[in-house]
Parts: C-alpha cells; structure tokens; sequence
C-alpha cells in the first residue's frame, strides 16, 4: 500500500528466499522478477514495457537491471511463463550483458524468443521444457503447470526452496473450451494447494473485471456473421502472437470458400513458427502470398495483418491513410479481433476513422464480441484462490488499480488482509519458514531505449521534451566581448513550436539588448549571469504577451 | 463518403437554403452549422474541440469562422441546442467578433452561456425559449422542441424556410423516465415528420453502440450498494453541467444521512446556477462549504467536484498526487460517475491508479454502472429516423466512424443510400424544393487557441512540437567572419530533450568547425548556405552514432 519508501534490506538470512521485482508491478508490461536462494538467481520473465504519452520518442522501457548488473555471474536461469512482448522483450538488453545465461520455457515460447534474439544476433542457450516438467536450476527446484492464455503454450511455474513453496502464474485466464483443449492445470493447482503454498504470484491484469471471461470460441458465431455479410474484402487484424485468434479466422475462412494471406513482417514470421510446430493448421492451397491477394476476386480474400493498436508504420494504418496498394472501398470488411490497449485509444480510433472515411465497414470489440480477454477475471480469481489456498499472495503484473482489485479479491474469497502484500517494483521480499515479510527497498527506476541508446535518455530529458513539445522554445544568440562590454554579434531570437513566430524577434531584439548592455555596464563578466538576465526578460515578455511558457535557450558566447 | 475535395460552391440560388459546418464533422466537438437564406444567417451552435494528443500545447480548438467572417453583419442569432462545451464553448470568440448576435436558448443553457460570457466581459444579447416555442429570425423560422440529453434543458430546432423543413436534433437520447419526466418531445417530431422534414441532422455519437441506452435512474441501486458499503469518505467527480446526476449523489447521501460539499470553481458555479434556477434540488442544511468538510466525520461526508476526466490540475489529480490537503485512504470510496472521453485513458487511469496506491476504492465506469451515456444508441436512432421519415439525412455530431455508422442505421430503416449524405467540415449542402444537393466546398481549418494567442498556432508549430516533443533538438551556434573567413566566436553545441548529451558537444565540435572551415574556403558567403551545411553534418552524425532525428538549429551570425 502507500508507504514511506523502505530501506535497503538487510543481508538474506540463511534459508531464506529473497523475491524482488524489478518491473511489473504498478504497470502492465516489463515482468520481471528475482528469485534468490544461497546466493544463487533466478529470473522469471524478462519483458518490455511500451511507452505512455508522458514518456514522448521512447522505443521501449526496460526493467532496471541494476539491482542484478553486477551479479550476472549467479544468474543460474532465465524462465519464461509464455511469448508475450511483456514477458520476453527485454531478454536481448539482458543477454547482452551475459549471453550464455540459460533460457528455459516451452516449446513455441522458446522459438519466438529464438527468432528475436536473432535479429540482435544472440544465440541463446535454449532449454525447453514439458508442461508438468519439474527440473533443479541451481537451488532452485522449478516445476511447469500448464495455464491458458492468449498465445498457445504458457505455463505458470512453481519454484521450491527450502524457505517454501512460490506459485507464480503467469498470465492466465480459465478458457474451459479452448481451442487447443488445453486447460489451466487447476489439478496441479490443486495438489500444490494442498502441499501448501507459501506465496502466490497472481496475474492482476482483469481483477477489476466482474465475472468471467467469455471463451474464445464464443467469438465464431460473431465472424461467421462477418464473413456472412461481407461483399468484398475481409481485412483481419490482430496480434501476431495470438494463434488461436487467426486459427479461428483461418478456420471462418475456410468455411466461406475464401483463402487468406498474412501481412506484415511479425505476422509472416510468427505463423511460420508456429505452423511450423503444429500450433497452427492452415489447409492446403488455403494460404496465398500476399502479393497474389490483387489477383483473387475480393469476395475470396482475407487478409491478416498486424497493426490493431493503430501503429502508425503499420499495414493497417497505411491502408486507412491511403499509403498502402490497397484502397479500401464500401464494400470492403476490417475486423479488429483484438484488445485495445490502454494508451492506445486514440491512435486506434484515428485508423478506424481513416477506413470509415472511405467507406470501409470496420467491425472491433466496441460494436461487436470480435475479441475476448487472455487474463482471468475477479471469478476465475476466486476459483485460483480457493484451490490454491496460499498462505500469502503478491499481485503481480497489474497498474495499481489492478493490484487493488486483485488485492480485495484475495480478501473476499477469507484470505487475510495482512497476508495480501502490494509491493512495488524494488520493494524486497523474505520467504522463510513459509512467512513473507517485506525486508526493504532496492532502487529501481525506468530505463529506456530511444533509438540506438539504452538509458541515455533520462527524466530529466523527458521533461525537456514534454514542455518542448507543448511549448516550444526561443533561443538567443548574443556575442558579446566583455572586456569592452559590447555586443559584437546579435542578438539572433529564434522560436520553433511557440507559435506567433513573426513578430517575436522585433519586440525581443530591443530588450534582449538593453538587458545585455545593461548588464555589461554594471560589470557582469559570466556568461551565465547574461545568460540568466537573458532568460528572464524573455521570459516575462512571452508570459505578459502570450500567456505561454516555451522553453527560453540563451546562449551568450564570448568572442 | 472519401471524395475528391470539391470545387467552390456557386451563388446561392433564390428560394433555396444552404448549410454548411463550420465544425462537428469528423470530430466530437466544436459543432457549428451555419444556414442561409435570401442572404441572411442562422447559426446552430457554437462549441470548441479539445485537442488531441497530435496537438500538442494545445488549448482548445474552434470552428474556422472564417467563411462568415465577413458576413457577420448578417447573422440574425445563434441558436444553441444545449449548454456543453462542445456547443457554447466557442461563443466568447465569435461574440468578440460582434458581441451584439442575439443569443437563443433555454434558460439553463443562457444562464451558463452568460457566467461563461461574464469571464470573458462579454454581456450577450439573450432571448430564452421555452420547449415548443416557435420564433421568426429574419427569413427563418424556428421550432424549439425538448430533448433528453446528459444536462437539463436541451432542445431540438426545427428550421423553416421556403426552401422546406430541416430538423436538427442537437445532442439528445430518449431515456423513457429522465428524473425531471422531461422526455424527448417524440409528439413534436412526429407532428414535423407526418407535415414533411426534408432534411434531418442527426447525433451521431453512438451510432455505434447496438440496443438502447439505460436509463439514468439505472445508477440509483449502484451508488445504494456504494454508499451502502462506503466506510469513510465518499468523493464523487462527474462533469460540473451533468445536473441530474450529482442530483442523483445528493439524493443518495440524504438517503444515507451523509452531508455534501461542491468542491471546484466550475462546479460550484453551476450548481449554484442549477439551484438557482430550480434544476437542482438540495435538502436544507445538507450542504456544506468545502472548508467546513474536514470537521464532519468521515462516514457523514461526501464530496462532489469535477475531474472525472483526469484533468491534472483538478481537486481529484490533486488528492490522487497526494498535492491536496485531503489525503484518502483505504477507508475512502472514490466515484468517477462520467463517461470516460476517447484520448483522456491514460490520465484518468494516471489517477485512479494513484488513488488505489493509496488503497482507496475507486468506482468507475469499468467497474460498474456508475454512468449512462447522454446520446441515443442504434436502437434509439431507428425510432427517430421511422418517426421523423426524413426525406434526406445528415449524420452530424462524430467522427467518421460514428457518422458512417450512423448513415447505416439511417438505411437499416429503410432510407435510401443516396439520400443519407456524409460530409465533412465546409461541406456546402443546398436544400430547394425538399431536395438537398452537395454544391460545393468551402475552405476551414482548425483555429487553434493556445495561451492568449487565437489562430497563432499553426499546422507548421504543431508539427515542430510533434519533432521536439520526441526527439528534442540540436543548436548550433557559430558567429563567423566572412570577410577574414574565419570563425569568431563558438561553435556553442547545445541539446535539450535529446539525451545522449554528455559526449555530444565534443564529439560534434570538431566536426562543426571543419565543415565551417571548409566551406568558409570554398568562398561560402551566406549565412544560410553555412547553416545547412551545419545541419548536414550533425544531422548525419546524429543519425549514424544514435539512430536519432532530432531537430537541428544551426545559427551562424556575421561578427
């Protein structure tokens, strides 16, 4: 809960496990927890978090390493619940650093992690495992459950020292149906419920969320309307990531006599892999290249591509802005099959305005059941809780308000208040003798990748761009010889984003000068002090004129 | 629908009615519709747009007055539908223009019209209505008729000129038992669809949205159960016109024994203004003075006040960033009874998330049925489009995808595809002999009001914004003299928001004063000719060394 930041923790007592997380909690995105035992480390998840608004020009946010750096050596391995960006994002920044820590997870897991660590030319030393698969890395006895979720082959994991037993979940939701009849192993659960669960790791994501999540095949009658209705051509997006999504748009069009081709490098790459490992069936003669889609009649079409966040790179996007070969018309059916993820609205309503401006009939979960949730809501919680019976329980992967739901949830099913633990990233946890306590705090911040650079780009940068971007600056330029106190060269005023640029350097140029030579008279001989006499009659200029606040950049220079 | 821009309307047929907006087409907000007829004006609305994040800095954005604006001697009156921003809002700046354009509305509306007015010092020519009246404005003749809608007091306008009937529902949906039993006057539409509507301008906003909106009394037995199990403070943000709904939150603490208090400039304005007028009714000695809230006991106090949409500097931002002198706590229930408007996600959950850290509860919209919308749904649109039988249609009040949306309920009724016509801002619409025609395209922008500056802002300063919000900048400067052709003061290398900034002045300068050299001996002897070349080699620099674009200033003076 809010608390006073905590002090460094103490030394790890013997026979105790320490758990620190060095992202996830108090965002959606960049899991990453440490697991530590007799000196030795063990990373579940290693993922990305993407950038909000407040946070402009930034590729990429990573969890911070730092508490970890300089122990790399006793890092015994990587384990990853499942394929997802904010579980396996950040494992090239980590790999970088050390690239022969061992990686484990399940089979397509591994080979999405595989194809990544590609493109950064890392090859990893990969160890997949079963579900039900229980294996001893280092101090740690680490056992796989199967759990369902929205991309095939996630896996929650269970880890056991002698200080206890931790469950930690994954991402997970309860489909009962689902399409690869593969169901969260609630009699795994089960069994360590019964063994006793010393702390459990929950998923927070839908905890606000009442109810259920509906399952994923309650979505075919919904596209079976769409492809009904369609005249022209059906234009899916999607995750590339989300197989049983595109199985089902793959099974729709099968059924409507239509074939389908994917677009989009991740999309291309991503159902390679997993057609290749059996996780997707695509009837023969079914899929076409895309650049053969012109040649089919478009009531034969589907085309599946990425871009359902409305990035702006995207396929999608360029076809809604008329940069893309295919123009869009009337006749022609979008289908969103995917979540909108917070942030994300606006850029997502821009593209579906840009298809509804040609005519487009765009179809997303706002107007139709095109998309259904990959974690488990407050009643699948309650299930998890009651099976599990833990002894304590650490809401993971969740803002704020998602960890207190999740955390009121625990409450309601009789779990007691002060076993429910809300942590922040950093905050230090003991298990020992199967007690939680909290034991401290290790600073953590956010760092982020902005272009070839990892944590160049600081806070401090950021606000510079935030007030930037809403305000723009002014510079001015004076030369000025100090000795003679005279100007030699200037003032130049420029103003790029403020605005009324036209008549600024007129009304400046007098009182810049007047306030330099001023100074000058008086004595003033650092450049900062005609720097700051500088920033200050501009300043007030601009607030009394225009009521604004760009960014003032004097610069005076001696010649 | 996507069509090539259009050429300029021609002259005004005599007999005939032209219409175009201003505003409100493609956008939800800044509504304007402007009718002529025999050379005389009528305005419907008058409202402002909030920006978006691609507008950044922004204040707000108008209507482009610009095709009236030398006509405004020709004005007979605005007419407005409602008292929202998105409808008055930009009122004060066209009354600047010619504060003497009589003001049409229904008490409520001109009461908030005039206390917006008083802070601009603007005292407006008002002419209140009542629901049913019908007034003669120059050539034309106006019905008022009441609808349903998210404030009291909202009307409908009929339009009658010789040139046939336009109805213009304004913003409405048609809750069967609104609190104040003042239903959408169905009556009246009827009576105007059997006599002829030649054209019917319709709410567009949740076209979108199948079925029925609930009714506001649905809310009644969700905020019992909240108040039922509020332990301490109950703090309730909504939006300062939403009368009927913070009526709702008076009546429920009266039930639950809890005193209120109005907190915020603008909602104390209008619910005194409310009260004042009979729209809001307050039990006596129920309300207290937000000052006096801290000496009532928790679990008697509820506290009303705006910031439903995340608005940073609002009471609600305050508490949830612990910078208010009310610090909640996990006794306290936050409420955000409002709808939550596309674009304002991440601030509105930036403070609910600093609420639950706190370890308040917070009810929202996603969470429970804390709000109904203010706009007709599908369902509520096909019974308006089968009453009215409208000869032609003009989905207005949207961005395309509502519109386009709204076009196809218009059909799914049974009205002819070519007779529903979706246009944009400056589309020209000519209506003669019950026929409406598309005549032409008339040029508008958007106005941006940013600081004391109206228009000051343009296209090019957002998109300078748009560069340095994410990449920050570069500043080169050099004062050089051209005659010796050697370089007299600097290179001055500055960056602000770009990041990497330690190594940058360094590794640059070098490479500045070479290219500076070099070109000073190849005979350069303009100014600009040495600053591009500048911005070649850092920009090139930057690019290869940091995969970055920032912007880049060179500034090269003559000393």
């Amino acid at each position: 809960m809010s608390r006073a930041r905590l002090p460094a923790p103490p030394d790890l007592a013997e026979g105790a496990l320490r758990i620190v997380a060095l992202g996830g909690l108090g965002e959606i995105g960049r899991n990453m927890a440490v697991f530590e035992f007799a000196g030795r480390l063990l990373v579940v998840d290693c993922g990305v978090l993407f950038p909000e608004e407040d946070q402009p020009g930034v590729d990429l946010i990573l969890p911070d390493f730092g508490p970890i750096a300089d122990r790399l050596d006793e890092v015994e391995a990587v384990v990853l619940t499942h394929g997802h960006e904010d579980h396996i994002g950040a494992l090239p920044y980590l790999l970088r650093l050390r690239p022969d820590i061992p990686v484990v997870g399940s089979k397509l897991t591994l080979a999405l992690v595989e194809a990544k660590l590609r493109e950064h030319r890392i090859a990893p030393d990969v160890r997949p495992v079963d579900d039900g698969a229980v294996i001893t890395l280092g101090p740690f006895e680490v056992e796989f459950l199967a759990v369902n979720h929205s991309i095939p082959d996630a896996m929650a994991v269970a880890i056991r020292t002698p200080a206890g037993l931790v469950l930690h979940t994954g991402d997970f939701k309860m489909d009962q149906v689902p399409l690869d009849g593969r169901i969260t192993d609630l009699n795994g659960f089960a069994r360590l419920g019964d063994e006793g669960v010393d702390l459990l790791m929950v998923d927070s994501t839908n905890a606000e969320v009442p109810g259920f999540v509906s399952s994923e095949k309650e979505i075919v009658p919904v596209l079976d309307a769409v492809f009904l209705r369609a005249q022209g051509r059906i234009i899916v997006a999607s995750f590339a990531s989300h197989v049983h999504r595109i199985q089902q748009v793959i099974d729709m069009a099968a059924l409507h006599g239509r074939k389908v081709a994917f677009v989009g490098r991740s999309m291309v790459r991503n159902m390679g892999i997993a057609r290749d490992l059996g996780y997707l069936r695509i009837p023969g003669g079914m899929l076409v290249a895309s650049d053969d889609l012109a040649e089919l009649p478009d009531d034969e079409a589907v085309l599946i591509c990425t871009g359902s966040q409305g990035e702006p790179m995207s396929v999608l996007a360029r076809i809604a802005g008329r940069n893309h070969p295919i123009t869009v018309g009337p006749t022609d059916t979008v289908v969103l099959a995917s979540s909108l993820i917070p942030g994300n609205e606006n850029a997502v309503f821009r593209v579906i305005n840009g298809l509804a401006r040609h005519g487009a009939h765009v179809v997303h979960k706002g107007n139709a059941l095109v998309h259904v949730s990959g974690h488990a809501a407050a009643g699948e919680l309650r299930y998890l809780y009651n099976i599990v019976k833990p002894r304590s329980v650490l809401p993971v992967h969740g803002e704020w308000r998602h960890m207190r739901a999740n955390a009121d949830v625990a409450q309601s099913v009789g779990i007691d208040a002060d076993r429910v633990i809300l942590a922040e990233d950093g905050t230090v946890l003991d298990l020992q003798d199967g007690e939680v306590t909290v034991a401290g705090y290790v600073p953590v911040g956010f760092v982020y990748v902005d272009g070839a650079g990892v944590g160049d780009v600081t806070e401090a940068s950021l606000k510079d761009r935030r007030v930037l971007g809403e305000e723009g600056f002014i510079s001015v330029f004076v030369a000025v010889d100090i000795v003679d106190g005279a100007i030699v060269a200037g003032p130049e005023i420029h103003a790029r984003g403020f605005g009324p640029d036209d008549t600024l350097a007129g009304a400046l140029t007098e009182q810049v000068v007047e306030a330099v030579e001023r100074a000058l008279a008086e004595g003033a001989d650092e450049v900062h002090d005609l720097q700051q006499r500088i920033r200050r009659v501009v300043g007030s200029w601009v607030q009394s004129q225009h009521r604004r606040r760009p960014m003032i950049v004097p610069v005076v220079v001696e010649a």
